[in-house]
C-alpha cells in the first residue's frame, strides 16, 4: 500500500508461526508488546508470542476484557500507560493480535505513544481482515458516539493469517461479510454475484484478497478521508446511530446491514436505483443471515445518526447505491436526514 | 511556518480584539470552542469571547484547573467528550487561549477529535509564545512520565498578543526566559549577549520574534523530531527527571535550567566546552533567578530520565554545548547516562 508509507498485507494460511521473522523485517523492534483481547489471547496468544520470542524479540503482553465497550478511552490510557511503564522506546513494535477493537486501540496507541511506535495489525476477524486493519484509521469511542477520537496511522504490515477465521463463531463471522457485501455494492458486481451464488461457503482467500485490494486502491486514492473514501461508509451513517441506540449490542456488521438495507430502500424509493438494486442489496443480506431492519424509530435513529462525525457543517454525505458495483455521494442538509431515514424504515 | 501546512505567527499588541477575524481568515468554522484554564479565562476569556461573538461564530467553552496535573488523560477524555457532545464538526475549530498546559492539552485533542480538528493557538505565556505553541507538537503526561503521548499537529494560526505577557507573575515569565536562553545557547550568541546585558528587562517583541523564527526554522527543516529538531531538548532530558522527581511541583521552565546547568558543567568537565562557556550558561541563569542545581541525587534523576521518550533502543541522544550559539548531539549508551548526570550535579 503507497499511503504516507508503503506496507504489504500478507494473506495466506499458517502464516502467524512466521510473524515474529516479518516483525524483525520491517522494523528494528527490540521489545514488542503484543496487544489482545481476552476472546482471542486464549486461541493465539502463546503462538504468537512463541514466534516473537524465536525471532529474538522480547515480548510484554497486553490483554483487555473483549467487546466494542472496551473501546474506551479508559482502556487506551491504560494501554499507552501501560506501553510507557514497560518503558517501550520509539523503534519499538506493538502487535495487534484481533479484530477491530484490538486494531482500533492498538493503531490509535501506534499514533500516539511517544508520538508514533510501530504497529503491525494480525486480523483474526474477517472484519478485520477486511475492513479496520487496511487504512490506517484508528480510534476510540466516546460516551458521545463511536470512533469520535482517534488517528490516521498506517501500519507497518498487515498479516492475515486465514486460520484464525475458521474458529471464528458463525455469527462473527457474517458481521465480516455485511463489510465483504459492502465491497460488493460499492465496486464489484462480480464479487457480489459470487457472494450471491456461494452465500457463506465464498471463496475466503480470494474474497479477502478482492476486499483488501479495492480498500487499498481507494486508501491511495484518499487517505485523509476527505474524497473518495467517504464511499467506504455506505450504511455506517445510519448504522452507527443503531449502533448507538442499542448500546452496542447490536453488532458492528449488523448495524452496517441494517443501515445499508435502509439505504438502499431510500434510494429506490427516490428513483435513484432501480428497485432491482435495493431487492438484490436487501435479498443478500437477508442469505446472509443479517438483519435488514430495526426496532428503532426514526427519531431516535436521527438523533444518533447526527453525531456521527460524517458530518461537516450542516450537511452530512450519505452514500447511495446507483447499480450493484457503483455508489455515489449524496450530500444531504442535516434537516433532511431524518427524512431519508423515515424512507428506508 | 511551512511545516505540513504553512502557518502563520502573529506577534504584537492589541491582538486579542482582531482574533475573531483572523480565525474567520483561516478556515470555515461557524463554531469555535475556546479552550482555556482557570487562571486564563478569567483575565481575557470574555475579550475573546466577545471578538469571536463579533466575527459571527457561535463559542463555547471548556476551562479546566489551572497546573500541570490538569495535562492528563482524563482531562483530555473530557474535552473531546464536550466537544462531541456540542456537536462540533471537522470544519470548526479550536481555540488554545492559555500556556503550554492549554496549548499542548488543546493541540492534542485537535490532533484527534474526529481524527483532526483545527486549531488557533493564543499563547498567554512567554513559554508558550516562544516554544509550545509553534511546531506542532502535542501531548499529555502519563502516569509513567511527561508528554508520553500526542501527535505532531500543526495550528492554522499562532497569535501572540504581547500585552497578556504583561500582566505574568514574574515566577511564570522566568519560566519562559529559560527555553528563550536556551535558543540563545543552541543558535546564537547576539540573543544570549542580549539577554546577559538586560537580563528580564530584555525587548519581548524583538527577543519572542527571534525564538518563533528559530524554532520555525528548525521546525521547517524537520519536523517529525528525528534529526536537527532534537537540539531543542537542550536540559530537557535532565530537566524531565527532574520535574518527574519533583512531582510537578519544579516547574517546566526551572526544571530545563538545571537541565541545562548540568549538561554545561559535564560538558566543561569533559572538554567539549570551554570552562567559560560553562560558566555564562549558569551565570545567565543565575541572572535570571532561575535554579542551576538540585537536591535531587543522581540515581534519582537517572531513574526518571530514563523513561524519558527522547530514548532509542539503548541509548539517549543528549544534546550538549560547544560554544555559546552552538550545540552538538552526544548519543549516550542509557548505562552512561548516570555517569553523565553525576558528573554535572
Amino acid at each position: 500500500m503507497d499511503a504516507s508509507r508503503s506496507y504489504e498485507v500478507l494473506i495466506g494460511r499458517g502464516l502467524l508461526a512466521g510473524l515474529g521473522q516479518e516483525v524483525r523485517r520491517v522494523c528494528k523492534a527490540e521489545k514488542v508488546a503484543i496487544v489482545s483481547d481476552s476472546n482471542v489471547w486464549p486461541l493465539y496468544g502463546e503462538a504468537v508470542k512463541a514466534s516473537l520470542g524465536r525471532a529474538g524479540l522480547e515480548v510484554v503482553r497486553f490483554v483487555f476484557p473483549a467487546g466494542e465497550e472496551s473501546k474506551n478511552g479508559t482502556v487506551f490510557l491504560g494501554l499507552v500507560d501501560f506501553l510507557a511503564r514497560e518503558q517501550m522506546t520509539r523503534s519499538d513494535c506493538l502487535v495487534a493480535l484481533g479484530g477491530g477493537v484490538v486494531g482500533d486501540l492498538t493503531g490509535f496507541a501506534s499514533a500516539t505513544y511517544l508520538r508514533g511506535i510501530a504497529c503491525v495489525q494480525v486480523p483474526t476477524t474477517l472484519l478485520a481482515a477486511v475492513d479496520s486493519s487496511v487504512g490506517g484509521k484508528t480510534a476510540i469511542d466516546l460516551p458521545a458516539g463511536k470512533n469520535l477520537c482517534g488517528a490516521f496511522c498506517q501500519p507497518r504490515l498487515v498479516v492475515c493469517d486465514l486460520d484464525t477465521l475458521d474458529t471464528l463463531p458463525e455469527d462473527i463471522f457474517r458481521d465480516g461479510c455485511a463489510e465483504v457485501i459492502k465491497y460488493g455494492i460499492l465496486y464489484d458486481e462480480g464479487l457480489f454475484r459470487h457472494l450471491e451464488e456461494h452465500r457463506l461457503r465464498f471463496d475466503r482467500e480470494a474474497v479477502v484478497a478482492r476486499c483488501v485490494e479495492l480498500k487499498r486502491d481507494v486508501v491511495m486514492e484518499d487517505e485523509f478521508d476527505t474524497g473518495a473514501r467517504m464511499k467506504l461508509n455506505l450504511g455506517h451513517t445510519v448504522g452507527h446511530g443503531v449502533e448507538a441506540q442499542s448500546r452496542f449490542t447490536v453488532s458492528h456488521g449488523k448495524a452496517v446491514a441494517i443501515g445499508m438495507a435502509i439505504v438502499a430502500r431510500t434510494a429506490a424509493g427516490r428513483g435513484i436505483c432501480q428497485p432491482e438494486v435495493r431487492d438484490r442489496i436487501v435479498g443478500i443480506l437477508e442469505r446472509f443471515g443479517l438483519p435488514v431492519g430495526t426496532a428503532f424509530g426514526t427519531d431516535a435513529l436521527y438523533r444518533s445518526a447526527l453525531s456521527d462525525k460524517k458530518r461537516s457543517g450542516g450537511r452530512v454525505d450519505l452514500i447511495v447505491p446507483e447499480r450493484i458495483g457503483s455508489c455515489k455521494i449524496l450530500p444531504t442538509p442535516v434537516g433532511e436526514l431524518r427524512t431519508f431515514i423515515e424512507e428506508g424504515l
